[in-house]
């Protein structure tokens, strides 16, 4: 009989402190008391904690023993300056949701360019939360490996891209969203359907556009010329925009990788004299408050269910010292707007 | 010699406990330990120390011995689903000033509906926060006297409308921002400048008028016609943005009360084939960033000042077991994009 994935041999205190050359004591104190180590030391067992891929369960047990009852969110992940659409729903969502999972949100974070991974550090040290949230991980992020490593708690508001292994996120599916959106479109009559969306590469935005290019390829619409790409930012969206617009022409729709995107064709379509919904559909991603100042049809995440998924697999974690052996995919919702009616 | 305010008497927990006709441990209770009151005197407590307005010292030593080094923050005072554009550039400066203070910040609320108030005592009653912070004050707001009324200390973006005798609050000089305006729209030489902002009556709103009023009075232009009202409602905006555009006309400029209301005047000018900036200038207020996106001049809140002054409010109450004898009033800063180009 196959050994269960689950039940594989997990590294064990004993074998960092093998591998390190040091007691388990230090191994011990590296994790909870790094300041009693020795740099050298220090540097040597976590290698190896990463290294052998070891979760230290007497952190887990400890914590169980002197809780702080609370979960740490970083509000600069992304700078304090171009902060995202999703932090301000997300952050409350988080907040409303938290005393059914009987803890707190403490929030931290610094101006940029400080060592953001010594702030995980210190507040899980000084017990003043137990676990954190992460929200907007990316290529190269350094927190999820390290958080790992060091066998601080922690679950993600996307997935961790770097390590598809990773199991402790909450996601919303992109693909399954621009493909409603192209259902949406058709059943309202849209002849061709184009997309705006960000250079390759950005997995939230491919597989964004993946759904876009199966659902229009499922209703047998050309669509190969009908796309455009644009960094997240309003001008550029416009300028791609523009041509994007008058490919699909009147009567077409644009599916929008974000609800800044969409507001870029909003804002093209009004300086041609055209009408959202009525000359051009458009539907973007995110429903964000301005998407539904400006009648814009969006995908809508849904924060709530995210958080409340987040706060439970923490919480998981630091009962049972475990992560979910698989993350949670959440379906996104279009919520109709003006921008869609033709 | 007159005895100046600071010292004027101030109410007791003799002179409460007498009101009440209880004992001062009753009184003590009622504020410290409320589940050993019966509800009956607790209520008669709290109606005696609300109607004195006494402010209990033996709260503030309290915290002195007990420290939680944290600030409460509640994300639902305008509803979930309405997020204040301020939010969430205002509760990141709080968290990134809150070590500076040697504090962290911790999040709570409720979907609405729920006892607010409730949440406060219980998050102040557990030690889970010394203080708060308030944002969105109102008229008819009854946080800042409970809060008081109970000894609880806090601090408040924005003034307390309701009782001008409140100090510690910070707020941004909303006159100075949309005279600061004019001032920029006259020395780039538009003409007529137009007011698009709420009605009467909501107080931020009249003094971002007023500012706007003295402004071209001071530089004699009639500006009594060039005034439209609206709600803080995108569509309602776009609406009443139209008719003023039109009396400012080309070469004129509108001042907004918000960057929504000039989003709106934005989209106006583009549905004509106007460009903003060169066809009719726009200036919104509060610097966010959807106005940057769009290229908007717009009066920026100086969010790190207002967190940092709250901050040092609050401590300041917890240290001294009183409030600043002023509140601090902060001037906005212009920050100049695409829309005042002529």
């Amino acid at each position: 009989m196959a050994t269960p994935p689950s039940a594989r041999a997990r590294a064990t205190v004993n074998d960092v402190a093998l591998a390190a050359g040091v007691s388990r004591q230090t191994v011990s104190n590296a994790l909870m008391h790094p300041e009693r180590v020795r740099p050298q030391t220090l540097q040597r067992v976590h290698t190896e904690i990463e290294r052998l891929g070891y979760t230290p369960s007497t952190a887990a047990s400890s914590l169980r023993q002197q809780r702080a009852g609370a979960v740490g969110m970083e509000l600069t992940g992304q700078g304090a300056d171009t902060l995202s659409d999703a932090l301000a729903p997300f952050l409350v969502s988080l907040t409303i949701c938290a005393p059914r999972h009987e803890c707190h949100i403490v929030t931290f974070g610094s101006d940029g360019g400080g060592p953001v991974l010594e702030q995980y550090r210190e507040m899980w040290r000084s017990r003043l939360v137990d676990a954190f949230v992460l929200m907007d991980t990316h290529h190269d992020d350094p927190r999820p490996a390290w958080l790992t490593g060091h066998g601080i708690p922690f679950a993600s508001f996307g997935r961790v891209w770097d390590d598809p292994s990773f199991t402790a996120w909450a996601d919303v599916d992109g693909r399954a969203g621009t493909d409603a959106a192209v259902e949406h479109l058709v059943s309202r009559g849209y002849g061709p359907i184009g997309f705006l969306g960000w250079p390759a590469g950005s997995l939230v935005g491919d597989e964004r556009r993946q759904g876009w290019a199966d659902a229009t390829a499922r209703h047998d619409r050309s669509h190969a010329t009908l796309q455009a790409t644009t960094e997240q930012r309003f001008p550029d969206a416009v300028a791609a925009a523009g041509p994007l617009v008058e490919r699909v022409g009147r009567g077409g729709a644009v599916v929008c990788a974000s609800d800044m995107l969409a507001l870029a064709v909003h804002e093209v379509l009004l300086t041609r004299g055209m009408t959202p919904g009525r000359d051009v559909g458009i539907v973007g991603f995110d429903g964000s408050q301005s998407a539904r100042a400006h009648g814009l049809t969006s995908i809508a995440q849904p924060y709530r269910a995210i958080a409340d998924e987040l706060l439970t697999q923490v919480h998981d974690q630091l009962t049972t010292g475990r992560a979910h052996s698989t993350g949670s995919m959440l379906t996104p919702t279009l919520v109709a707007g003006s921008s869609s009616q033709p």
